[in-house]
């Protein structure tokens, strides 16, 4: 399957380095490919340089967004929050009608120590997403967790922990739940709509004090029941 | 030792009772202790009448809130968000000096469905009750969880699941987790001070989309690392 990864950072990186390994067609997007080539320094989260990662995967694509969500099945939103909506206009709304967005970004505000969420409670990003693009069919999933466990969750507990996804179709949910089970999610739980996102996206205020509580980001949410 | 719980609902009955089994001294605090007994009509939330639940518990004494608190140890808001600060000024601030307040309550406006948070992500009912009293010892904690699994955790999966504490004293921390201990929770993990108590408080979105989910209460967060 063609699958277009928006996004060069490490959840980008990991989420597509996967999707490669399970035999799919991955494009990554990026906003001036010359550019993001061209780097020699670590990004600004500290990830080492994006040619020295996609020269240990020369099979993945790298092009300007719209160029990689164009002919993709399921687009991947690997962006920040605060870019996220900027960066699927440019890709723009025909280019992602009918398309499952699965949606892994978090409204992280990174102005203050430690982060808060720019809309909340009352609204999510993922609504937002699938407000301005109702043609769309966003997914939420795989913001709860560290990108290393996103891409990989055999790496902690045995994969031992849960995995939530909303959306308003269950066929675009059942699409992502198949991509997250061949990535090796075990107890993958439909939260409901895509308001749900709420929920998951609030989570993130706990994890970041969880990550300062541990001293690790290795870590996950299992719903026991 | 000499406990208080404030408010006659699910969490208060629940507390009151698995810590009056635990072999303290329970008093539990209402606004009115004889319109209390006098109900005889389930309550708001369909809780039976709290006369016929103090039947079974008659070593657990009821009284006004600042009688109750009144020559307590530690004091335990088992009050709803919306009542926890106007309650407490009812007791005021030299009975509450001093005193370790286990804060179980969320700032759940019930007014929507689900409920919203009235504070969150920048502020926490955890800190207001701080800030309100700051010669009290603050602790959040149990407040991710139903009342049945806070007070007695082995009824789900042997109480294999986190309890977080949130607070800026270590001291009143670990009185705290001494008293989660003995109820049976066995991974009471530290958040920090008690602006972390925004973590556990946020939990409730998720908590309340999972209860709609999962179609039972009976569930708990565990944090696999």
């Amino acid at each position: 399957m063609r699958i277009a990864v928006l996004g060069t950072g490490m959840v980008g990186r990991a989420v597509a380095g996967r999707l490669a390994e399970l035999g799919h067609d991955v494009f990554i997007g990026t906003r001036d490919p010359d550019a993001t080539m061209a780097r020699s320094e670590p990004d600004a989260m500290g990830n080492p340089p994006f040619a020295d990662w996609h020269a240990e995967h020369p099979q993945i694509s790298l092009s300007a967004y719209p160029d990689a969500a164009e002919g993709a099945g399921p687009v991947v939103n690997a962006l920040s929050g605060a870019a996220a909506l900027d960066v699927l206009s440019q890709i723009g709304a025909d280019t992602l009608a009918g398309r499952v967005l699965l949606d892994i970004a978090n409204p992280l505000d990174h102005s203050t120590t430690p982060p808060t969420l720019s809309v909340k409670d009352t609204d999510s990003l993922g609504e937002q997403i699938q407000r301005t693009y109702p043609r769309t069919r966003v997914v939420k999933a795989l913001n709860t967790m560290n990108a290393y466990l996103m891409a990989d969750p055999d790496q902690l507990a045995d994969g031992d922990f849960s995995t939530f996804v909303s959306g308003n179709e269950d066929e675009a949910k059942s699409t992502v739940t198949e991509l997250l089970e061949a990535m090796g999610h075990r107890d993958v739980i439909d939260l409901g709509d895509i308001t749900t996102a709420r929920g998951s996206e609030m989570l993130l205020p706990i994890w970041l004090r969880l990550w300062a509580a541990l001293d690790t980001p290795m870590f996950n949410f299992k719903i026991v029941r």
